[in-house]
C-alpha cells in the first residue's frame, strides 16, 4: 500500500561530488539509567547523522511506567534539538535511530525505533543491516493473522518477538533472532532492559561506551566521544549483551563464528574519528593512500583528494609518494538545492554548485585525484573534466578500494548490478567513460594490507567483501525466490 | 505509549458558544466504481466535516491491484482538496473517514480508515461509533501476539479480521462483528467489495446513495446531496450491505431486533439539510421548538436563537407562540483563535470574539433564548449575561431537548457524569447558575412527540437515548470491569 | 515593479454564494492610553475583520519614544492573537488596519499603517477609502525627489506630510488633506497624539468610542463592543478629531457641507450589529426587506434568505408579507477551498462546497430568495438552480437594494462598468440569465424609505449612491486623465 | 522603528568554531544582456552566500519596461532555487545582493537591492560596504522631507540620486557618490543600464568578469567560475564602469588615488579559490602559513587546522616546516543547530556538535593548531581544550594573521573595541587565556611578505589593516558625532 501520512520533503538530489556514494541505511543508539536520556540520544543520533538523513526517532521509557516515542522525517537536528521535542520524551532509558531509505517507502510508518505492547510489556526496536529472510518470514507471519504496519524487515523482528510462546522477554527475542538471516545491529529497549544485538558474523557495527558508570550502546565511538562517554569494546559478533539495573550481562547463544564485519565501513561509512572492530578509521584510510602509492608510481605534480571522502587516502598517498597534497577542489558549505540551470551560454553548472576547482593549484599541472570509491561513475565524469576545465594537463584518477562489482544486501544501498560501472566496464572502459588520463583501483590484497593483514585470506575472508569479490558471507534466501523485485505487500491481493 | 510522530496543531478551544456541545467522534463515506473515487469521497468527507474537524482519511483501490492510503490532522479541505494528494489516490472504489478524538491521542496511527494486509489480501475499515468491550478484546489480543498500532477500538475489528480463520473475507468479517459490542457503523474495503455494516441496534447512522446505477455508503444524506446522488434508503441495523460489480446484496447475520438510533443525531449532530433515519431533521428541530413553546407559556417580546444550531427550534417556538424571531446574537464568521486578553479596563472578552449580541433587537426587551442542550453549562452563563449587557429587561433560556444526566459510551463525546450540569444541580440550580430568569427544557415525551410519536414507548424505546434517561441499551463491559479509566494500552508493562 | 518580498497565499476563490458580493477595501482602528493598546487594537481589528481579509497591521507607540510595526497577510487571528506579536508591540497608543486588496498587489510594503521618521518625529497613517487624485499628485511628488515604497494612495499622504514645510504636524496634516481628493476615514498616530479624520462627505465611516474615560476610533461600532466600549458619536464630515493626553479636540478646517455618507455600508458592508450614522444596521436591512415587501406582491409559500447577508432582509419581508421565513439554504461552515471537482457523473459541485439547499422547505414550494445586491450575477444563476434542484416550483428572486450601474472610486472593489450585470441587461434579461421565474429590486426610493426618509432627495441626496444613480459626488481626476488604467509605477521609465 | 512584517528564523548561534569569525556584511553581482538574467544572478549569489547567508534579492528589468523584484530572508538556495520564484523575475538584465545583518534589524525592508521610481525612470541599488556618514546624511534628508524605510546605509545613496537636480541618471548618481564616505562596492541598474562602482580606496572588492562578449559584475571571481564566465579585471578603485548596449565604459570621477584593499578578504572573508586584486587567496593563505613557519621554530609532531578556514595556511606552514600536516579536527557537516545540553555526567557539548577530535592523530602528540584569527576567542578556548582532553601532549596555537586590535567601519561585522581580546591582552594574557602552551601571531610585515612585498610601506600602506593597526583610511564622521551608538531612526522623535 502505497501511504503518505506525512509528506516528507523530496531527498535533496543535487548533482553533487556525493551523489555517487553508497548509502549506509542506518545508526542506532541507546542508554540506560541516565537522567536525560533523550537528550543524550539526540546527541548521539546526531554525531551518527552520516549513517541516515532520511528519519530520526527516539523511544524512551519513565519511571511512571509509559514509553514515549518521536519519529520524525528529517535530520536529527530538525526536531530532536528542540526542547518541546524532548520533553516529550522523558524517562533515565532510550535508544534512538537515524535511517536513510530507498524511494518510495519513506514513511513515517517506517521510521525507528518500532514499538509494540506485547503480553509481556512495551518493547522497542531499532535496527541497522538488512535481512534476507524477511520476505518468506513476512508472508507466514500474515498467514498466521499478524497486522504489519510498515514495509521495514525490523517489524518482522517484532512480530517474532510478539508470537513467540516463551514466557520472558529475552528467549522470545532469541528465538526471534534464530528465525532470521542476514545483517542487523539491534538495540532494543523493555520497561527493565536496554538490549543490544549483533549478527553472528557482526557484519554491521555496535559498540559498548560507558559514562560515569552507566552503558551506552552506538553504531560508532564518534557518538561516544560527543558525549564524553568511554569506548569500552564492540559488541561480538554473535553476541547480545542486556544492559538493565544490575549492571551489563553477555549472552552468546549462537554457535562460535569467525567475525566478519563490512569493510565499507572502513572505506566511506564510517566518521574517520570513529574506531571502527578497535581500528582508527581514519589512519586506515590514510593506509589505503599509501598501499596505492605503492600499487601505483605516476609521475605528478599535484595529489588533489575528491572531498571530503577522499582527504585521508590524499594525504597518505601524499605522504608516501612525496607529491605535494593541495586542495584542488573547493567544498561551497552552502548548498543544498538544485538551481534553475540557465539556458544561455551557460555550461552546465553541475556539480559547481556544490564544489569549484582551485584553479591556482591545478593550472597547468599533472593531477593525482584520489576517491574512495567509484559506484555509477557519474560524477567522477564531471570531477575529471572540472580538473580538465580548470587547466590540468594530465588527470589520473586513483581510487582507495577495489572495483565494485556486486551488489549488497546486508543494509548498504547499492544500485542494482547492471548500474554498477565495474561490473559491466573493463578497467579501460572505465576510463575512456571517465575520461581521465589513467586509472586505478587499490587491490584486494591492498586493502587488506591497510588494515593490518598480508592478504585477504581465501578459505576465511577477515571480513565481509562480497562487493569486491561476490563472496556473499549468508544465505540470500528472498533473493533466490523468483520475482523477488514484484514482491510487494500487497501482491498476493485476491 | 505517547507517540507524536507527526504534531497536530493544537485544538482550538476558543470560549466560543459552541464549546459546550457535545461532539460527535466520526463520519464515513464510501464509494465503488467511481471513476474519480478519491476527489469524490473527498467531497462527501467534506459535506459531513461537522461530524470530526480532526482528522480525515481516505483509502483506495485501483485496477492495478494496489490500495493507496492518505492520511492527515486537520480539514479536509486543509489536505483533500488538493491535486496532488487526489492523485496519490488513484482508482475506482474509495472509503473516506472524518474523525474527532480525545484529548492527547490524536496521532496519525489513530487516523482511519486503518489498513491490513490479510492473507485474503488488503482490507480497509473505517468506524463510526464506540464498542464497549474493546479494551478487553485487546487484551486477548495482545496475549495471541497480536500487535497494536493504535488506541483506537476500531483496531480491534481487525485484528479479529485477520485472526480469523474462516477463508471467504466476508465471513472472517461477520466473525469479527459478532464478537465486538457497541454502536457501530462500519464501511470497509477489499480489493473486490465495498462494504457497510450497522450494529444490530443501528445506533450510529449509515446510508445507501446512488448515482447513475453506482452505489455510495455514507453516513449522511447530505453527503449525498454534495455529489448529486439520489438517497436511496438507509443500512438498516444490524444489516451488512456488499456492493461489488454484481450490485448490492444485503445479509443480516443477527438476530431481528427493532432499530433503536441515536436521538442525538436528530437534537445536534446531523447536519439540518440531512434525512436521518427518512425524516427531514430542520423539520424535527422545528417541531422540538414548537413542542417547547406548546410545553411551555412565556410572555416574551423577542425570540432569539443561539446561533447556529438553535435556528431551527427558534422558528419553531416563534411559529407556534407568535413572538417575532430575531437574529439577537451575531456571529463572526471569522474566528478561530483566543486572542491575547487585555489585562486593563475590557471585560473578559469570552465569547464576543466569536459572537455579538444585537443590541437593537434586544435592549429593552423581554428575550426568548432558545439553545439545543445544555452540557456543563459554561457558556450558557456567558451568553444569558451578554443578552443582559446588551439590555434585556428579563433572559428566558429554553432548551429544545431534555437535561442531559448521563453520559455516552456509543461515540458521542460527553464529559464525566461529575460535569454534566443536569447531573448534579436540580433544575432551580441551573437557573441560579446560569443567571437567567427562567430555564426549561423540553420534556423527554415533548422529544419523541417532536419525532412524530405520542411520546415515548417505556418497554421498547424507540430511540438510544440514555442521556436523557439512563436507559442504555447494550452491555456495558469494559466499564463494569475496574478501574476502566486507568486502562491504558500499556498498564500491564511488566 | 512587482515586488514579492514575502509571499500571501493564494486568495480563497470559492465558488460561494459570497463570491459575487462588492468588497469594502479596509477597515481602521485607534486607541490612546490604553495599557494595552496592541491587545485592544488586535481586538477591534478582528470585530472589523469583514472590511478586509487579506492583510492587517498593527503601529504602537511606547513611552520609551519608539514606534512599533507589525504588518502581516492573512487575516488579524492568524498573526495577532499570538502573545509573542503583541509583546513586540509595547506601548499605550495604537492605530491598525485590515485591508482587502486588488489582485497583483497584496504585497507587504502595501500593508498599512504605514510609518515615516519625518523632521517633526514618527508618523504613522492608515486609511479606509480611495482618493481618486492620488496618481497626479504621485507624479508630481516623484519629480520632487520622493521615493515610493508601495502603490498605496494612502502613502502620497504620508509624502505630503513629510513635504509640508509647516512646523506642526498637525497643520502639515491638514495641507496634505487639503490636497486630496476622494473618501477617506483616517487614523493617524505620532508620539503624542491619535488623529482621527473623515472626508469632507464623510463618505466611508468612522466612530468615537470611549472606555474608562479614554477614547477609542473605528470603523464600525462592532469594534468598540468586543472592548465594551461605549458608543460617542460619529467622526463628523470634515472632521478632524485629535486625541492626546489633554482629552479630545476637534477642528474643522474645511467648508460646512452636508454629510453623504455611502449607502452600501447599510446594504452589504457594516455588520449587521453595528450602528452605521447612528441606525442599526440590522434594522435598516429589515426595513429594506419590508419596503421591498410593500413595493411586490408575489404569492408565495416561504422566504428564503442568501445566508447570511440576505437573512435581515428576509425576516423583514416575511414579517410585512406574512409568507415564512424558513431557512432553504443551509451554509456548511467548514469551507475555504476548492476541491478537485470529479469528471464522472457529479454535476458541478460549485456552491454545494459551501452551500447546500434544505430541500425540506424547498421541494413543491414556491419560493422567495432574498439576497442584499447583484454584481455579475454569476453566483445567483447557481443559487437559483440550487432552488430548483431542490424542486421549488416556483423560485422567485428578490434583491433588497437598486441594480447596481456604475462602478465606485471610493474604496470599494467594484468590477469594471461592463462586467456589471445592470449596467448591460435589461431586467428581463437579468431575469433570464439568472433562470428565475421573477427578477425584482427595491427602488431607490424605497431604500432611501427604509432609512427613514420619505425618498430620495435629487437636489442634496442625503447618501453616496452613484452605484445605483451614477451620481458620483466629487470629481474623479485620476480617471479623467487618459489611460488611466495604463498608468503604473514605472510607466515613465526612460 | 522596530519592524516586523515577516519573521526571520532565529539566526543560527551554534557554539561552533565559526562563531568567533569576524563577518563580512555582502556580496553583490550584476548581468546586463544575458537571457536568463536572474538564474545567473541565483548561481552568482549562491557562489557568493560565504559573504552574507541572513537574506538574498534580486532585480530584474524586462525588455515590457518593468522592474521585478524578490527579496527574501534566508539562503539563496532557499528561494531563488526555486523556477517559480525565476519565473517573477523575468529580464535580461538584473543586480543581486546577499547580506549578512547585525542584530535587530534583519527585517525586509532592509533586504537589498533597493529600488526607487525616480524621475527619470526605475533606479535599483545593491551595496557592499559601510558609509561612515550615513547618520549624518540621513538627518538631512529627513528635514528635506524624504522618507526612509529603511535602516539600511544603502538608501541613503538611493534619497541622494532622487534628490539630485541634474538631468542624467549617471551625473546625479555621481552627485551621490560625492556625498558620500566609507568603503562601497555598488553594483545599480536602470532600464539602459547595468553600473558598478567602487569606493576611492577601492576597499571592499568588485570585478568584470566576461561570458559570450557579454559582461558580468561580481565581488569575487568565484561567482564568474560557477557560470563559467572569464574573469577580466578588478574594477578600480574609484572607478565606475557602465554596462550598455553598447558595450562597456569606464568613468573615474574622483581624483587619482592608490588603491587600498581590505587585507581580510585575503585572510578570511574570499573564498580560497577566488582571484582577489588579482591573487589567489589560496595561496595567499599557505604562504601565510609559511611566513608563520618561518617567524616560529617550534619542535611538535602534527600540524593540525582549524576547518576549514585554517587549512591552507596548516599545509603551508607543513610544507615549509616538514611537520606532518593531519585532519585533527572533523566537521560534522549536519550541523545547523543548538541541541538541549543534558544536565547529568555530559560534560558540555560546545563544540563537538560540529567537530570533534581526531584522536587517533592527536594523542600523545604535540600539536601546531593553525588558525587564521581571534577576535574574541572564546572559541580558541574550547578547541585548545578539545585538543587537550584528545591526549594532545602540548598545544601550540598559531594565528596566521596579526592580533586585531581595532574594530572595523567598513563593512566588516567586528564587535565592540572592548570585546576585541587582544585589545584588552597582552600576549601572554591571551596564552592563558586560551590555555594553549604557546600562541604566536603572524607578525604585520609577515603578512605583507606574504602578499609579495617586503613589508607595510607606513607612510603609503598597501592594504585597508587598521585592524591590526589602527590607521583608519577614511574620516569616521558618524562616529565622531556623540552618542552614535544611541542614533536610531526615531531617536529625534519630538
Amino acid at each position: 500500500m502505497t501511504d503518505s501520512q506525512s509528506i516528507a520533503g523530496p531527498i535533496e538530489t543535487t548533482d553533487d561530488l556525493d551523489g555517487d556514494r553508497l548509502r549506509e541505511y542506518c545508526g542506532v543508539f541507546g542508554v540506560f539509567d541516565f537522567e536525560d536520556a533523550a537528550a543524550i540520544t539526540a546527541l548521539g543520533l546526531h554525531a551518527l547523522q552520516h549513517r541516515g538523513q532520511e528519519a530520526a526517532g527516539i523511544v524512551t521509557y519513565d519511571a511512571g511506567g509509559r514509553f514515549h516515542a518521536e519519529r520524525r522525517l528529517g535530520l536529527v537536528g530538525d526536531h530532536f534539538s528542540k526542547e518541546s521535542t524532548i520533553k516529550r520524551l522523558p524517562g533515565s532509558a532510550a535508544i534512538g535511530h537515524v535511517r536513510y531509505a530507498t524511494t518510495g517507502e519513506t514513511i513515517l510508518r517506517n521510521v525507528q525505533p518500532l514499538f509494540a505492547e506485547l503480553n509481556t510489556g512495551g518493547f522497542a526496536v531499532a535496527h541497522n543491516g538488512n535481512l534476507t529472510n524477511a520476505q518468506a518470514l513476512r508472508r507466514d507471519l500474515i498467514k498466521e493473522g499478524s497486522i504489519f504496519q510498515s514495509t521495514s524487515d525490523t517489524e518482522v523482528i517484532l512480530h517474532l518477538v510478539a508470537r513467540s510462546r516463551k514466557p520472558q522477554l529475552i528467549d522470545r527475542f532469541i528465538e526471534a533472532l534464530r528465525a532470521i538471516e542476514g545483517a542487523y545491529s539491534l538495540v532494543a529497549l523493555t520497561n527493565k532492559k536496554l538490549i543490544g544485538a549483533r549478527d553472528p558474523l557482526g557484519i554491521r557495527p555496535l559498540v559498548i561506551g560507558e559514562l560515569d558508570g552507566k552503558y551506552i550502546l552506538a553504531s560508532e565511538t564518534c557518538a561516544l566521544d560527543i558525549i564524553g562517554a568511554r569506548f569500552v569494546r564492540d559488541v561480538k559478533n554473535g553476541e547480545i549483551v542486556i544492559i538493565s539495573e544490575s549492571g551489563i550481562e553477555s549472552i552468546e547463544p549462537f554457535p562460535a563464528r569467525a567475525a566478519r564485519p563490512c569493510i565499507f565501513e572502513f572505506i566511506y561509512f564510517a566518521r574517520p574519528d570513529s574506531l571502527v572492530q578497535g581500528r582508527p578509521v581514519y589512519e586506515v584510510r590514510k593506509a589505503m593512500g599509501r598501499e596505492l602509492a605503492r600499487e601505483q608510481n605516476i609521475a605528478a605534480d599535484v595529489v588533489v583528494p575528491v572531498p571530503d571522502s577522499g582527504v585521508p587516502a590524499a594525504i597518505g598517498y601524499s605522504r608516501e609518494s612525496g607529491i605535494p597534497f593541495e586542495l584542488g577542489i573547493i567544498r561551497n558549505h552552502y548548498v543544498g538545492r538544485t538551481f534553475i540551470q540557465p539556458t544561455q551560454s551557460v555550461r552546465e553548472v553541475g556539480v559547481r554548485m556544490k564544489h569549484s576547482a582551485n584553479r591556482c593549484v591545478v593550472e597547468g599541472k599533472r593531477v593525482i585525484l584520489i576517491d574512495d570509491s567509484i559506484v555509477r561513475g557519474t560524477t567522477s565524469v564531471k570531477i575529471v573534466q572540472m580538473m580538465r576545465d580548470a587547466g590540468a594537463t594530465e588527470v589520473h584518477f586513483l581510487i582507495s578500494s577495489p572495483p565494485i562489482t556486486h551488489p549488497d544486501y546486508y543494509g548498504i544501498d547499492t544500485p542494482q548490478k547492471e548500474k554498477l560501472l565495474a561490473a559491466t566496464h573493463s578497467l579501460e572502459e572505465m576510463r575512456a567513460y571517465i575520461g581521465c588520463d589513467s586509472l586505478s583501483f587499490l587491490s584486494v590484497d591492498g586493502i587488506y594490507r591497510a588494515m593490518g593483514f598480508d592478504g585477504r585470506d581465501k578459505t576465511h575472508p577477515q571480513f565481509t567483501d562480497h562487493c569486491f569479490t561476490g563472496d556473499y558471507p549468508t544465505s540470500l534466501t528472498d533473493l533466490v525466490e523468483e520475482n523477488r523485485a514484484q514482491l510487494s505487500l500487497l501482491a498476493e491481493a485476491s
